[in-house]
């Protein structure tokens, strides 16, 4: 078998079904192994960060993805989303197609590379944001195609390989057998005795409650984790980089613990707890609210391939063996009272007044439905977070790694994984202008998502950091609506500009059975508290004690 | 002095007057002492890719660029554009404003990170790409700043720098003196040894000559260079990353020497001159023939700072002060013939036949007039390497580097560097759509580019290495010409659509008082036979002797 046809099969038998990129001198010949053989399907991006973008949405939602780029300038423009895999724990595997092993072993300059005689550099700097990386050759294909599929999948994490354009049809010799997607077994006795301590804490407790981050999903461990905290009647908390993980309509689900910017009953459940297990916990300032969240001080902390208890630490264990075996060991408790949530409130905004976020964002409470796919930017759209999400919603977005423009190009990557879902964007005028131009990869492929873009001339979420007035968070103004038909002249897609509530309504009564885009225009002043009330405190996190947000002013600030 | 000042300060001491980016919470408080001082102006892009290939733009025009994005997103997002920078010897400050040395000291998380405890990953990576790379602190701030900036603009490559956000607005003591932008001064004895040399080399010469690469502009000797060759009517070629680096209406100006793809009075100055010159040469597949390239065997190599001169080898020599003192070492010849280039002929097209790449080019050819600044993108635009320039022009490309849709952004910096040019824009539809949204910040600012797009629906370069007609080498097709309207509603830009030579005709005499926009549709199969001959023989160096280049009816072959 051809090693390029040998990488292809490896994939398909990683479950990845599409390959995003963008096509080079470089890649073109694997490109060439996929159409004749018809493994994968080809998707090709505007740019290639808009295809590591789209990998990492369609892995979010698929279990594994992987993108194709062209040796250099098509990696290093891919570097940014597939560091944001690993910030995210989204396993995708990026392959580069490189210069040929020829050119390096007789030293021959190349384009798309430093014309200086060094090769190394791409990896190089791969390796800072990667968990595996390799160059292929005839004699480590197979061992290393294995060993970075695996790691990416096992690790749920990004990895990189590239392949040099000239053996990729080279044959040899290939094992039968498909690949097992598998976390190595846990050590027995490490397992018995971590599951036994876990067990007897959370028995002995009078007020257990669970802390999930996102490694919950990633590990496959949420169906588990909401039979324990079933079985046990045990309050369940997320952190914002978790949404949705734990069904936000199941009984026991709190709400988001954010420190003291959570809500009363979220904290009270978490800090007052005498067991807290924590899944995955990585407190960042924006998930804590700036750093006030205050864990028990014997918080169980489970990771994906290690546990603490007290003062033992258990190796050797895997999160999902831990948390089945945590399931089947525990009593089932009746006795404890299934915990309250206040229920949402919210007045209905005068149809022709002009559209605030407030108004905005209670539309978008009752528009969503079972088993849509949201996908977040980072901005004034942070106030999603705080909205109810119906059953069966899947959520997609970048709190950690928090790069711009990030969930348009996702979006596709999204569609592409769960074609019959549907998909619902939320983002502002300055996230979408990074990466704009995927929409005409979404409009070619007939995809049907709902746009829900803020046009408010601006960053206004780093206006509450600093520079409320000031030019530098000004872009230019778009005429976002007409953008669908110059990226596709004979598109079908409805665009609406609205400016009132009665204008949203209008829009959000249109079938889907095409691509909406909504531009909302409002009001570059007009913010959610809570998002404000995080940058305003972030500055002081940012820019210490003498800093600039001392002034008079200079922040928006929560209405 | 505040930190931040310091490098504002020293930024406009290297010659810097306008700073690239995108704004970050990480960065909004160097943005404010910007806003505040008025030292520099502020250029707010897109995206951060697209800064880094503004700032490259600017510094190719001015002698020095810089750009400020913020943590990791931002850096890896620009990585591409800064090593193409290194690549195409372009000196550039990268500022990364970075999460606070308090975060670092306190091991606390952030956004924009991976979560992980570590902050030292996107120094990493840009060390692989940069000449250097620094975290300021407030003690280390004056000797960082000062280092950087000067071995970015000795050395003409790109340099990176993180600004934590919590120190920006420190003071510290800063020396009174301003910057001094020179290179160290060369030893003196080796420089006389080295002129020495290569003046007895060149006066013994029966057919000397001079070989150019992008060198002699970033160093800035082509004055000097032009004027060794009048002294002793020494003919001069280029390698085509140094189009118009000697202006192409000089006398000994012979023409661009790429090995056996030559003109073949261009190829015989060079390969069998008896004494060649050769500066800052960096031979790769693109810029020599495919390898087939033929230096005289005692070749004199002059590079940035050290000189070959048969076996000895000089160091501590700088270029400049090399070829100023060959150029006052070596007699004045006048016994020498001054060579002759062939007359460039072509016959019109027909007005009303379908626009083909050679009417395009032919007219394009008569469009062009002196002190020019020219654009190129990789594609069939490389027929631009062709043309004859009026005297003056200037040309930015990414010979080396090449990676598509630099061009774009790169115009935004070129622009913003000479407003007072005019600056024209070559490239096809598949670079366009990776950067095309950097077109709103050049409509944003009222300039007045004239913009030549090939729309022929793919990657038509790609498909004479393979996929002749695969759909992997097929993109989405845009209103391209709609674009400015959609970027910027009141936009007086003018757009055209030309299909026939007589529309390219009409679109060629709308005046330059706005920005003008053709759009040129050409067939995907229509390609000037150089770019496809490069594109076929380009094939077999990269995927070797079992490539798929082999099969039948592959490759878009030369016309």
């Amino acid at each position: 078998m051809t090693i390029g046809d040998f990488l292809l099969r490896r994939l398909e038998e990683a479950g990845v079904g599409h390959l995003f990129g963008v096509p080079g001198d470089f890649n073109l010949e694997l490109l060439q192994q996929l159409q004749d053989t018809g493994t994968l399907k080809w998707v090709g991006n505007c740019s290639e960060l808009n295809a590591s973008y789209a990998a990492d949405g369609y892995a979010r939602l698929n279990g594994m993805g992987a993108l194709l780029v062209t040796n250099a300038v098509g990696a290093l423009s891919a570097i940014n989303g597939v560091a944001g895999s690993y910030s995210e724990h989204v396993p995708v595997v990026c392959i580069c197609g490189s210069i040929p092993l020829k050119s390096i072993d007789r030293g021959l300059g190349m384009h798309h590379t430093m014309a200086d005689g060094t090769w190394d550099r791409f990896l190089g700097a791969y390796a800072q944001v990667t968990a595996a990386q390799a160059r292929l050759t005839p004699h480590n294909a197979v061992t290393e195609i294995d060993r970075l599929i695996l790691t990416a999948w096992r690790e749920k994490l990004p990895v990189y390989l590239e392949l040099p354009s000239d053996i990729a049809y080279l044959d040899i010799e290939v094992p039968q057998a498909p690949l097992v997607l598998a976390q190595p077994p846990s050590d027995p006795e490490r397992l018995r005795s971590c599951v036994t301590a876990i067990a007897a804490h959370l028995s002995a407790a009078k007020s257990p409650a669970v802390l999930v981050d996102l490694d919950v999903d990633r590990f496959g461990v949420a169906a588990d984790v909401m039979g324990l905290a079933e079985k046990m009647r045990l309050p369940v908390a997320v952190i914002s980089t978790a949404k949705a993980v734990i069904d936000e309509t199941f009984p026991h689900y709190v709400g988001i613990y954010n420190g003291q910017a959570s809500e009363p009953h979220v904290r009270a459940a978490i800090e007052t707890s005498d067991c807290l297990l924590s899944i995955g916990y990585r407190p960042i300032e924006v998930t804590t609210g700036d750093f006030t969240a205050s864990l028990p001080a014997d918080t169980i902390h489970a990771r994906s391939h290690s546990v603490d208890v007290g003062d033992d630490n258990y190796q050797a264990v895997t999160l999902q063996e831990v948390i089945r075996g945590v399931l089947d060991a525990v009593p089932r408790v009746t006795s404890r009272a299934v915990p309250q949530r206040p229920a949402a409130t919210g007045a209905l905004a005068n149809g022709s007044a002009r559209l605030t976020q407030a108004a905005y964002w209670q539309a978008v409470q009752g528009y969503l439905r079972a088993g849509d796919v949201l996908l977040l930017d980072n901005g004034t759209s942070y106030a999603l977070l705080g909205l109810s999400l119906p059953p069966g919603c899947t959520f997609v977005g970048s709190i950690n790694w928090g790069s711009i423009g990030y969930s348009v190009a996702a979006l596709l990557g999204t569609l592409t994984a769960a074609p019959d879902r549907r998909h619902l964007l939320f983002l502002g005028d300055g996230s979408f202008q990074l990466t704009a131009q995927e929409l005409s990869t979404i409009l070619r492929h007939d995809h049907k998502p709902v746009i829900f873009l803020i046009n408010h001339g601006g960053y206004t979420i780093e206006r509450g950091y600093l520079g409320r007035t000031e030019q530098y968070n000004d872009i230019a103004t778009w005429a976002y609506a007409d953008l669908p038909r110059v990226l596709r002249p004979d598109t079908t897609a409805r665009s609406f500009v609205v400016k009132t509530t009665a204008d949203l309504a209008e829009a959000l009564s249109a079938p889907n059975d095409t691509l909406i885009f909504i531009e909302a225009v409002m009001d570059p002043y007009d913010a959610p508290a809570a998002v404000m009330a995080s940058s305003n405190t972030g500055a002081d996190i940012d820019y210490g004690p003498r800093g600039p947000q001392h002034r008079d002013n200079v922040q928006l600030r929560p209405a």
